[in-house]
């Protein structure tokens, strides 16, 4: 059973390689009657986008997203809705060296031997490309939250390696996010971010780093106990993305070293609403969104393509030493922001529908 | 649509409250003619029972497992098997004082406002009873595991609160975490963690912690690109147990610190077999598992249960005091551990299936 | 992947074999709020039970059906429903004989081939008797579509063999249909099935014949095109029902002898409702129902279990003679109507939820 | 959720209108390594293309399919396929008389009524033109089948009205079956069925009739109890097509006329394989293929649209009178024939990747 689809009634399915002709995404279960447009799509996938700025690959993609089913006359029909993108820059002859090895910490290992055969080609399937037809899916996604919901969704680069920010989630705006090439909210950080990240490229080499997330004006009720939680799906989504390799919710892994009187999180009552005067549950309990932010933050490690020198073993499984050149992300964090705010617009979406049925 | 099931083709389907007449799970897909009996289970469940030591709770549960279909003369027949446990020790009297309010970081709250109705016994649904049923489960998934590929999956406490222990994952074996109550194999630190919980515990606190795990003999080729990569359904499956709070495999959040050149994993031939010389990718690449040990660490918060007073409100949004009596985990780690086993079980079951058929 | 499970909003998963101990059914997406108790469930139980008339298997089980979870104080909570019926009258020694032999048009040789094993005992997982989970899902699901929709589900024996009752289905009552044990509801014409089904039972012969089924006051939208159109899930549902062979809506087979211009059936307005002025669409449009009611029709095969002596192969491939004693059904078009309507009702339920929502 | 997809391992989603600028399907579960072109596909397109003699609409369409992703060095990768197809001769101006009022036996008013808007021209998600993707689909399945099974799947138009061919359905060659323009094996049977056509499409009126299908060399094993039985599974597969308004397998509902000693299909050996020497049972045994050839029918019931003038009501539900003009099938059985093919060739790959793992 393959992996290529996620989501129960908000459901993508998401097609190409990285080399192909195309690849896109199809898209079962959108409420009926949203207006929906390249207009409402294109800005996620430019965030995404290779070429952007002078810290990330260089690969010249416009990533000009079509749809062509699902809407008629602006709107969604209700059925199946199909995004397209074509794959402009294609240079399928800079991998013939790498066919017959295994690079180290790619797929070429794994895909080779799960299915025999694998696309050489910029990884295939197995390249982050595949995560254009994910953020065009979220696009559509995030406007349906917003629709009925008003839900934002606002993501950011916190660290790379060691350079970290911390900041209130609840106050980042897309704004501060966009307003440098790294992404990262605190002007001065971003600063260092990008020095470090210049420095390392220059060296061939690579960083990762954490993304936070912050989801506001979540509606009580989304998540479906015991194991459709909205944390487990959420996790289930970080962890889809390439190079992730860790998910943790409100207090996280540091929440271990508090004692139940410190975290429990109190309710109090505010203008006819009931709320919580600290958020530790992350906005998240027993599986449910309470209502407070939903707060996450993802790890992606450091990139895996080096431009220096590596050793590895062939196919046969000689060691040999190879080198690539072209063009690379020396550090995914910057668009890697667009693609965490993708697949949490996707897992939100799902359970909206979940919970509030398929009527926009 | 409810999340009472998980699993695509080895898939359960949980069902039971927590002071309800009985509590059980549903497997399908269990590959046929696998010699299956309660013996096969009951040890699974006898380590996630309530009462088993002096510092978890003291209800007391045989959890005594029945299997009620699917299962002829000793063998699966490979239709649906049907476990069953009986609730022995419901006090529902205890709970009569919480029914009108919402006990903080509990599960009160949500439930109410997302399905209208809840069931106060004991958190009825909400409970951490209902991962009896996913043990239950994941004892015959880890059978199904063993029979195929000779999988041993072997979790531990790693840490309580600060008090942590750092070992070699490939060096834990289940005899050194079964030594003591606390189910950490350093026998130091476990003795230092059981003084602490039992401090905190008189405290009528609470504590959190980690588990770590650790999956060996794991066959190259289970995960399933683009988003059904293993490495997204272990985090979906941890995610979704009570109290849980982060995951991260491999490297994890500490990863991040390090550079591609550090970070990536050299192959290797050793006996004809290729490995890693390194393992920051936790046992998978690119969604695959690569025939390395699988690694990765689960966060458990500190338990919502108090048995000190605290505040909150009710269900009209009025302040109120409460204080529980009555028996409580002071911290589910120990117990969390063959919870951790039984839902990596599931994942991997899973995922042999689709990678592997059905058949035995 | 197993086929133990039905629907996906509205979910039941089967469980049990002929003489296991007990045999049940999971319900997941069971709107919560719902009052409901065994009194809602064991009719329909009742009406398909064995030994319930002279004309049928003389098998005596009560089918006492248990709610073991997800009702509280006598209201769905949302989460899964555990039904449970206990089997009382196993008799495993009867089979002894049949161990090594693959009777006719049974699943016999089919289940071993594909499991390699299989449950001897009264057809095991292959028995109708699996049909009482589903009699009993169906009554929840019946009951949510009358609290929802008012929609009423009856079902009647139209033909056994060639004795055939042809009646307006607009007209036909459930006493009718109760008021002999054949369930057909024209008096006379039952008169005469039931004599020719004891005709045939006192030669050890068996037969077939025709289910006919109305479901009325059906909303406008159920069905979800272009795969999951309504009469597709029907058709899905009642092949699924033991000895089922055809499944027509609407005008049927018998439909493709009109010409276009007699079979569209015309739109009015009608006390502001638009209706169409025939039902050759059977009340399904595109996939998708239009307001009018539902015809469809099942045939059933004639049962396979003769009381006469037969030739067959027995796991060697040697012709050998055989012939069965005990408790059969000569025709199971009588206990077939509740399955019809259980089977209809879970499909309806199901595209109730996915157009309507999981609110009551 | 929406109904865009089919099938649990081997899944098709469908996507496009009839005059939208391109429709397509996704194959998700393809088995990695299979040699695959345009050149498999493009034929069975050419079958159920429009335009292609004088009894089919003359819609010109090439229906020219394009493979963009998931095929590498003409290989599958065991990643999601994309098929895609350019809609090249949408007159949509042609519509624009009909946008106001429900045509008779049409989706026009359940679309409206269930989504809230419909696409208008050619009916847009309505229109059978969806099945060119179901083909197209059908044929990737139809070679999966082939490389590992040596299935052969054979249908053709049995009835058109009251014309029939009653042909030994294991003799039936597709050379026969494209013998003629429609279908029918029967070359005398075949031109009183074209002359039927032509005489009824000069009348602006239009037939129906029935598609006949014999699948040759099924294992043994294929199909799911209890609810995925294959039967269920092709009766899901046959209901959901454009028109189809029954499905029978083996003796079907002239198998109710018949008592169970003549019924039952007697076991006999030969040549070391288990067989029957009848096969009422249609291929099929308690929902699993038994190794004899599967037989069933499928019922199409006349085309809705006439070149009559007719009577409905407009969104109003004032009565109107209208008269289309245009490219339409007078019959859609000769194009049906191929499009029974492809959703049995989609059913049979699903449990063929269920029982036999998906490795080629």
């Amino acid at each position: 059973m393959s992996g290529d689809s996620i989501g129960k009634l908000f459901k993508v399915t998401n097609w190409g390689e990285s080399h192909g002709p195309m690849l896109g995404a199809v898209i079962e279960g959108c409420p009926a009657g949203m207006e929906l447009s390249v207009g409402d799509i294109q800005p996620a996938l430019d965030r995404r986008r290779p070429g952007q700025s002078k810290i990330v690959t260089q690969r010249k993609e416009s990533d000009t997203v079509q749809i062509v089913s699902g809407v008629v006359e602006g709107k969604t029909t209700g059925t199946a809705i199909s995004l397209i993108m074509v794959n402009e820059d294609q240079k399928s002859k800079d991998y013939s060296n790498i066919a017959e090895l295994y690079r180290p910490s790619h797929g070429d290992f794994t895909y080779q031997q799960k299915y025999g055969i694998r696309d050489v080609a910029g990884g295939g399937r197995s390249s982050a490309r595949v995560t254009a037809a994910s953020v065009a899916a979220g696009a559509v996604a995030e406007k349906v939250l917003f629709q009925r919901h008003k839900i934002e969704i606002i993501a950011w680069v916190e660290s790379v390696q060691d350079i970290t920010c911390k900041l209130d989630p609840e106050r980042v705006t897309r704004e501060q996010v966009e307003a440098n090439i790294v992404r990262c909210p605190d002007p001065d950080i971003a600063e260092a971010m990008i020095s470090r990240i210049e420095e390392v490229r220059k060296q061939g080499n690579t960083l990762g780093g954490v993304v936070a997330c912050c989801i506001k004006f979540v509606p009580v009720g989304l998540g479906e106990p015991v194991y459709d939680k909205l944390e487990a799906s959420l996790a289930h989504a970080m962890l889809s993305i390439n190079a992730s390799k860790g998910f943790e919710f409100g207090s996280g892994f540091s929440g271990t070293l508090m004692k139940g009187s410190e975290h429990n999180d109190q309710f109090i009552q505010q203008d006819g609403v009931i709320k919580t005067t600290s958020n530790y549950s992350g906005g998240v309990q027993a599986g449910i969104s309470n209502g407070m932010s939903i707060n996450f933050r993802v790890a992606f490690k450091p990139v895996a393509t080096l431009l220096q020198k590596q050793q590895t073993v062939n196919k046969q499984g000689e060691t040999v030493e190879y080198q690539v050149r072209g063009r690379h992300d020396p550090c995914v964090l910057p668009r890697a922001v667009p693609i965490v705010e993708a697949m949490a617009a996707l897992v939100l979406c799902d359970h909206s529908l979940r919970q509030y049925g398929n009527k926009l």
